[in-house]
C-alpha cells in the first residue's frame, strides 16, 4: 500500500478562515498555514492533495496556495453537514486509493525528526491498513476530541490495535469504556487530527450520514484498525489564543528563538514598568 | 479647532494586508486590526474615518469592517507613490478640516488612561495646531521613523515646539541636527505613527509629491508645530514577528493575561521537555 493522496478538510463555518491565517514558519518566511500544512504533506511523499472548502473559498485558498497550487485541487462541501461528511466529499479524488487527512486548523510542530505524517503513512504502507495519529490527552479535553482504546501492540510501547472508539466521550463514558493500562491517571489517548485512511473508511463514511469516529468505530469491528502515538504537539488554531499559541510554538521551535524570546522578555519587562509608574 | 475626521493609510505594497490581521483584543474579541485602529479613532469622538487603500482592495476591507463600516469609507491611492501622497489621497474627504492621522499597519497599546489618540485630539484641540506623536527611539531604530528635534515647552516634560524634522535621519545628521537635551544619550524622538494634521499639511503635501516629513519640516518654518511625547507602546506589524508580539502585547495587556502566560510558561517548559528527550 502506498500513500499517494491527502485531504485537508477545511469547510468547518467557524474555522474556514484559519488555513489562511499568515505564520511566520521556522524556516523564517511567512506563509498561510494551508501551505505549512501542504508542505508537511508533500515532504511525506504525498502528491496530489485535495482541500474540502466552504463553497465560494475556492478562489482565496488558491491564491492562498501560491507555489503549491498546482499540488492542490479543491472541493466544496455543498452543505455544512459537518466533519465526517466534510471527509467524504473529497471521495471522486481518493477513488481506490487510501490517503493521509489532516485538519485544516490544526498546526503540527515536531521538535524532533521524523514528522507525524512521515510516521504515520510509513507504518500505514507497512501494515496496509488504517493508522490514527492519537496523544495521550487529559480528562478535561475530552470534549474537544475523539478518543480511542485497545490493546498495545506487542514490544512497542506507542502502538495500539483499536477496538473502541468514541466522540467526545463523557468523562464516565471514558472511565468505562476507554482506560488504557500504562498512561497516566486521568488520561486518554485521543485523535491528533491525522490520520491514514483506506478506502474502506470512506465506504464507512456511507455518504456523510456518520462521524469518522463512528466510520472508524464500525472498521475497527472488522478488520485490524492501528493507532500510533505521536510526540509532535498540536495546536488548534480555533481555540482563544490559537494563532498566537501556534505562531509561538514555531518561532520558539525554530533558529528565531532567542529574537523571540528576548521581545517575549521585553515585553514582560515593559509591562511591569508601565504598572509601577501608574 | 474641533477634530471629527480620521485618516488611515494601508495602501503600501508591503503593507496593505496588515489592517486586515485578525488580533484578539483586550476585550477577548477577535477583530481585524483596521477595527481597533478605527475603534481607538472613534473613542477620541472621531465621527468619520476615511481608508486609504491598495485600488480593488476596497471590498475586501468593506468586509473586514463589519458593524463599523458605516463610520468608514474607503479612497484608493491610484498608483504607489508612497505614504505623502497616500495621505493626500485622502484630501477631499479632508476638505477644509484638521484629522487625526494613523498609519494602518500599527498596533498602538496604552497601559493607562487616556489612549494616545485622545491626547492628541486633546492637545490639538487646545493649541490649534499640528500634533504628531513622538517617542524617544534608540539610534539603532532612526532607519524606520522620522524624526524630530525642537524646544521642550516651559512646565511640560512631554511637550516640544517642532523646529526641525528628518525622515530617516543617518546616525551622524541624527547627531547634528536632532538632540535633544534631557533625552537619554544615543536616544531621538521619532514619529509614533499618530499625528493630527491641518489642512495646511494637506497642501504642503503638494499632490503628494513630498513626503509627509518634508511637508511638516517645511510647515515647522512657518507655524506652531508641536510633539507630544507618547508613553504608550507601538507595534509595527509588518515588522518579522510583527503580528505575534503585537499579539502577545495586547493579550498581557488585557485580562486574558494570566491564562497567556501560563500557555507561554507551558510552550517554553515543553519545548525544553522535548530537546531533553532527544
Amino acid at each position: 500500500m502506498r500513500i499517494r493522496k491527502a485531504v485537508i478538510t477545511a469547510a468547518g463555518r467557524n474555522q474556514r478562515a484559519l488555513p489562511l491565517q499568515t505564520l511566520v514558519d521556522r524556516d523564517g518566511t511567512e506563509k498561510p498555514l494551508l501551505c505549512i500544512l501542504a508542505e508537511q504533506a508533500l515532504a511525506a511523499q504525498v502528491e496530489e492533495i485535495c482541500v474540502v472548502v466552504w463553497p465560494g473559498d475556492e478562489s482565496r485558498y488558491m491564491q492562498a496556495a501560491g507555489k503549491l497550487a498546482p499540488s492542490i485541487r479543491f472541493v466544496a462541501q455543498p452543505e455544512p453537514l459537518g466533519y465526517g461528511h466534510a471527509i467524504w466529499c473529497a471521495r471522486e479524488f481518493t477513488g481506490a486509493d487510501p490517503f493521509l487527512h489532516m485538519v485544516g486548523d490544526h498546526l503540527y510542530v515536531n521538535s524532533g525528526a521524523p514528522a507525524s505524517a512521515q510516521r504515520l503513512i510509513a507504518l500505514a504502507e507497512a501494515e496496509s491498513c488504517t493508522v490514527s495519529g492519537v496523544q495521550p490527552t487529559r480528562e478535561g479535553l475530552l470534549p474537544r476530541f475523539g478518543a480511542v482504546a485497545g490493546r498495545r501492540l506487542p514490544g512497542r510501547s506507542d502502538l495500539y490495535r483499536v477496538e473502541t472508539v468514541l466522540e467526545k466521550p463523557t468523562p464516565t463514558e471514558a472511565e468505562q469504556r476507554l482506560l488504557i493500562s500504562g498512561l497516566r491517571a486521568g488520561y486518554y489517548l485521543c485523535f491528533f487530527g491525522m490520520h491514514v485512511l483506506t478506502p474502506r473508511v470512506m465506504e464507512l463514511l456511507d455518504g456523510g450520514a456518520y462521524t469518522l469516529s463512528a466510520a472508524l468505530a464500525e472498521l475497527a469491528r472488522h478488520e485490524q484498525y492501528l493507532a500510533l502515538e505521536d510526540d509532535g504537539r498540536r495546536y488548534d488554531l480555533g481555540q482563544p489564543y490559537g494563532v498566537l499559541i501556534a505562531q509561538l510554538a514555531l518561532a520558539l521551535n525554530g533558529p528565531d528563538r532567542p529574537q523571540v524570546l528576548s521581545q517575549m522578555l521585553e515585553l514582560l519587562a515593559d509591562r511591569e514598568l508601565a504598572g509601577s509608574r501608574q
